[in-house]
């Protein structure tokens, strides 16, 4: 069943402002024979997040850039198709950091199993996986929402957004969630229980969004930057605890990105802002892993995915995310698998 | 001796821009006669405090803007002259937040006693004073620098930073002060001891700061906002402190203060930034006070001071401190004491 060639996608170009189709290359490639400890993986799911605008950069940051004409990587969900490794047998599922690839020989090492009996592979790549944990440490280490107090969430529909606010609500916090759209504003109030959600695209969103912190903001967990940022960062209460986790409204903007001074407010009200990445974290997964596993077998927490089929779209589903055009966590599905039964 | 009538400074507009002498207007009163408990007391010297032009605005902070048509109110130095209170008597030195004025009536309670057989009476509206503390929790409790990181001090000649400045030495951290001219800049690596000094003033200020950080900034203490800020931001560490202390560039510009946008900067290096006010820390002032007063006696820490004499003085004194025309703290000398021998 496996073929002899597969392809994988090569970052062509270094974008400038918005990625294009044209800076991305599917190359194709022999299928190579496994060494010691290595497996053969066959790409089930890939993961595309905001976070890899980023890394097509070359520039210093907290993940090094990717390399030109190599392989871009990401979150992928894989079946063992050939294992020459003890721990892993055929039709295994795995994770794993892993090039955009149709197949992967990895080191048995770099992976991690996936128990298909606990939950939907898929929340692996998501709620279960660096994206939730991206929303519990960011929220309960930085933000420290208390009972009470005023949770504001940019990109609030987004994979990790909409975690923050349901954990948030888990800790007694009023939820405010900004997002782009009726629909994802509907999805936040109706499907996720957020107490308010205002659509960052309305003509009159200042207003709208400073009517639904009429206590002011304690706690602001920002995806997006930009001008919806201003507008939260000037309701902060005293004490407030800005929590930096994207700034997607900035990630496609090669001309810098100005705005207002926000020193003055964080003075004045004695608030604190801190950015993060997940990495900061690592010694901790294991805790965070099971609260969320916890909360979605207790049906605390809900998540919704969004679904590309085919490793062709994956620039496609990549490119969406800067218009907003997922809800929840969006995934590429590459293949069925051949061996497991899910 | 005392006068039936004294002079004080009343707020006569809400400044636009950069005060003036107009939005200040010497108001004469009568000496009032004392109550139970209250002491009328002597102007020796007043505190003029860059944080002031803040409470002139009418808008929210952490202190009431000052009320137009009534006296600015800051720290003053003063001679009991009567006492209706048992714990002080004439010629006690008494320190507090009082009227800009040549005599107030207060209460007892209102006022700590000052003991001139410490360090000259001064200290006590500087290093020993709100400035000293101010510079003290903010760096240590915010900034928290190791032995051998980077520490960058903005405002680095004025009152607060020449003390962020010394304890950062005594911690054993590498610091770089900005300031603004080159006595400034002489005096904090020749009398203070700072490692390394840039004038901001100076045509090539970025590439010069950056020479002094070769290993990057760990800490950055902000007393000025604005493109310094900009520009020593731009060279954070992971996990960087950024203390927010004052933004004085921004103070008097009423058109908005604009620049780029910080936050990815802090996203990808897991940075922080925080602002406080000395109020903050009002549990544990007298720890801070005795460290100070020891490294003082230590001779671990200097200090200058820049005095104008005359009450009449005081307007061109606080407005002299928005073009930096201060070393150290700057004072306002009002009067000799009466009884006290100092």
């Amino acid at each position: 069943m496996t073929p002899n060639t597969y392809k994988e996608i090569q970052l062509a170009n270094r974008p400038e402002g918005t990625p294009t189709d044209s800076d991305f290359n599917f190359v194709e490639k022999n299928i190579p024979t496994i060494g010691t400890d290595e497996l053969l993986l066959k790409t089930l799911y890939l993961s595309v997040d905001p976070y890899m605008r980023g890394r097509m950069k070359d520039q210093k940051s907290y993940v090094a850039p990717f390399e030109l004409n190599k392989a871009i990587t990401g979150g992928v969900l894989a079946e063992v198709i050939e294992s020459n490794s003890d721990d892993f047998k055929q039709g295994d599922i795995v994770t794993g950091t892993l090039d955009w690839a149709q197949y992967n020989v990895a080191d048995a090492k770099s992976v991690q199993k996936v128990d298909p009996s606990i939950a939907p592979i898929t929340t692996r790549l998501g709620i279960l996986g660096l994206t939730g944990l991206t929303a519990y440490f960011g929220l309960l280490d930085i933000g420290k929402p208390q009972q009470g107090e005023t949770v504001v969430v940019s990109g609030a529909a987004g994979a990790v957004g909409s975690v923050v606010g349901q954990i948030a609500k888990l800790k007694g916090a009023h939820v405010v969630g900004i997002a782009g759209s009726q629909d994802k504003i509907d999805y936040l109030i109706n499907e996720l229980g957020f107490d308010e959600a205002v659509n960052y695209k309305d003509d009159n969103f200042k207003e709208a969004f400073k009517k639904t912190v009429p206590n002011g903001v304690d706690v602001y967990f920002d995806n997006v930057g930009g001008e919806v940022s201003d507008a939260v960062i000037f309701e902060i209460n005293r004490n407030a605890r800005v929590v930096l986790c994207g700034a997607i409204s900035a990630y496609n903007n090669p001309e810098g990105d100005i705005g207002p001074r926000i020193q003055w407010k964080f003075i004045t009200t004695s608030s604190m802002m801190k950015g993060f990445t997940l990495g900061d974290y690592a010694h901790d997964f294991k805790t965070g892993a099971q609260d969320l596993g916890k909360w979605l077998q207790e049906g605390k927490l809900k998540y919704e995915e969004t679904i590309v089929e085919g490793f062709e779209k994956t620039p496609e589903a990549f490119l969406g995310l800067f218009e907003g055009s997922n809800l929840g966590k969006q995934l590429v599905k590459v293949a069925d698998p051949e061996f497991a039964k899910l």
